[in-house]
């Protein structure tokens, strides 16, 4: 049985940054306000609130929505580590599509630190030494094994995502980079270099949701949330196949099937490039290509502006930082404008179907990916 | 437009205790394993899982559940301070009512240090010393100036859920205690004296939902969730009045209606008294009674065993102790037990309607508060 049909009436960024002097609430405010004032909305209008983030503390969507006068709403804090924002979308949308809201706020942020910390005690891999861009550059060097693929698919991977970021005011890195540069940058894991890593930032974004009534009244032009996928993963079981993220696949089949949309479908995607051969590796667990073929896609200029199946418009994780909790709904708020035909520069012409891709767990232990569809209205 | 039906199939609980030695993830597991054997569910039939917890960092869920070999399912982590497991519940329930799901796994746990900690810079209240003991004590004092209460009828909530607990075999503290040893115990806020606090623990508590049409086929008896509301407070707004969690009324108002349970309709309550005064405020806010009329209700004996309205059979939080994650849904295994009329030695007779309550946030500054409804199948 489906549920009712959920949109996506507005949306808003705080452009991510570092923010050094700036509370963590005062960079997740903007977002809130530039959401609703998208969506044509009023605070009075939202009946409930997820809120995704990992290192903001505890009740962090009702201290944001207090410094704004938000009635006192229904409000749920989510955590599914880089993923968080994603999965809290997908709350949003069960919430709106059963019926038991009419109209929903989803709000990620966070302000990061020096680096990325763990909580996990039991955090055996990090204590090892295998951080993330070692357990990136270890199924990197497995799918050049098994696949030849040559180190350069994954820079020029960068090469796109900075260049679409140079066409983004939205992105922090708005330099674009050559090939020669990202390949010459310094080594973090071989084969990937410091360019080819996403960075640390800190920044927010916001999407209102809105049932199909709501949005007849409204009049504003939705983006349909045609279905979401989450998947979690857990250790070696995942992991088997060192050049595949089972949890894509899994999250990608649930969501082509809950919404009988495939991957030839779509028409743009924005997906989680923590780091180049992340994305790469995606685009086989996606289905936007075979296994094994995803070094020709990024070759090939396929996922650039202009071709086949552009991805990261944005500018991805690598031209835009990666504030955790933020960077799954920033990912909305792309495709939002993408579907709605106003990403000037950078728009992929005639888009009419996006998928967002999410992807966030601790070190290879345990994690969560997100993939979620959505539609031109 | 109502959901689908929504039951509780299963629950399973690691009583509180202390568990120095104890990784947080084996004090979840053995709840999870009971819950699944209560349900009569397998590992595979589990579609999706909620787990609440508030100091146990990134994909805590996704490491429960991994070293219990269990599929990589759809899994989300709430946060709702000491408010997080029913928050947990409610998306269960949502998840369920939407049928995006059949059955769903909720888990509550935590493992406490010494004693709360707030990750929150900006509490400001917490910095001057308005601890939570002393926040309630407020507002008893404010209580018993506007209402004539009598610190006996606080201290009595104590004596009425020591003897609870010591029914309970779940509960830590299982030996009574007199109205003068509570009265004499050690002053933490006047009027709360040491034996009117909860007490820091660790545990965890699982149930099992599904859907009407998997209840059938299962056999086992349901327990309805006939509804759930969830308000946030922030800040000044809910304390204009001292004697008022506006959040309760809020809460419960929206369960209230949703479901057309009324609190005369309640046979059985298990509510957030991590304090006694909390206790009594929340008997006026649910509506058990009228304002100004909780001492009433508290001295007549009509919330103990054998009562008009027999709140915390459990013992509560101050028989139980308080492992925040875990605390709202070891609620709901006692309701479980009580609407199955399987609470041995405290089993409220001909219990058919049960109201679980729990609340949690940072200080005066924000919080949230659950109110869900329970009934016999």
């Amino acid at each position: 049985m489906k549920m009712r049909r959920v949109a996506i009436l507005g949306v808003g960024i705080t452009p991510f940054d570092t923010y050094e002097d700036v509370d963590v609430e005062d960079i997740a405010r903007p977002a809130v306000v530039k959401a609703l004032a998208d969506a044509n909305v009023k605070k009075h209008d939202v009946q409930a609130a997820y809120v995704a983030h990992l290192y903001q503390g505890e009740v962090f969507g009702q201290r944001i929505l207090r410094g704004l006068h938000f009635p006192e709403i229904t409000i749920t804090n989510v955590e599914n580590a880089c993923a968080g924002g994603s999965s809290a979308v997908r709350e949003a949308w069960l919430a709106v599509g059963s019926s038991q809201a009419d109209v929903v706020l989803v709000v990620g942020a966070e302000k990061m630190g020096k680096g990325l910390i763990s909580f996990v005690g039991s955090d055996v891999e990090l204590a090892m030494g295998n951080t993330a861009p070692a357990q990136y550059a270890l199924a990197g060097v497995r799918h050049m094994h098994e696949f030849g693929t040559p180190p350069e698919a994954f820079a020029r991977i960068a090469v796109k995502n900075r260049y679409h970021g140079s066409l983004n005011p939205n992105a922090r890195f708005r330099t674009p980079v050559s090939l020669e540069e990202v390949m010459n940058s310094r080594p973090i894991a071989t084969p990937l270099t410091l360019l080819q890593c996403c960075r640390n930032g800190s920044g927010a974004a916001a999407i209102v949701l809105a049932s199909e009534d709501w949005c007849k009244r409204n009049g504003k032009r939705p983006v349909w949330i045609e279905a979401s996928g989450l998947s979690s993963w857990m250790a070696d079981k995942a992991h088997r196949d060192l050049t595949s993220f089972g949890a894509t696949s899994r999250a990608a089949k649930l969501a082509y099937e809950y919404s009988s949309i495939g991957p030839e479908d779509v028409d743009v995607v924005e997906l989680h490039d923590a780091f180049t051969i992340g994305e790469l590796l995606h685009y086989e667990g996606l289905g936007l290509c075979k296994k094994g073929e995803g070094a020709r896609l990024a070759q090939e200029g396929a996922t650039s502006l202009g071709g086949r199946i552009p991805v990261n418009p944005s500018g991805g994780l690598i031209a835009k930082t990666h504030p955790l909790g933020a960077t799954g709904v920033a990912q909305f708020v792309e495709l939002t404008y993408q579907l709605r035909g106003e990403a000037t520069g950078r728009q992929v012409e005639g888009a009419s179907v996006g998928l967002a891709h999410s992807q966030g767990g601790t070190g290879l232990e345990a994690g969560a990916t997100c993939v979620t569809i959505l539609k031109a209205g």
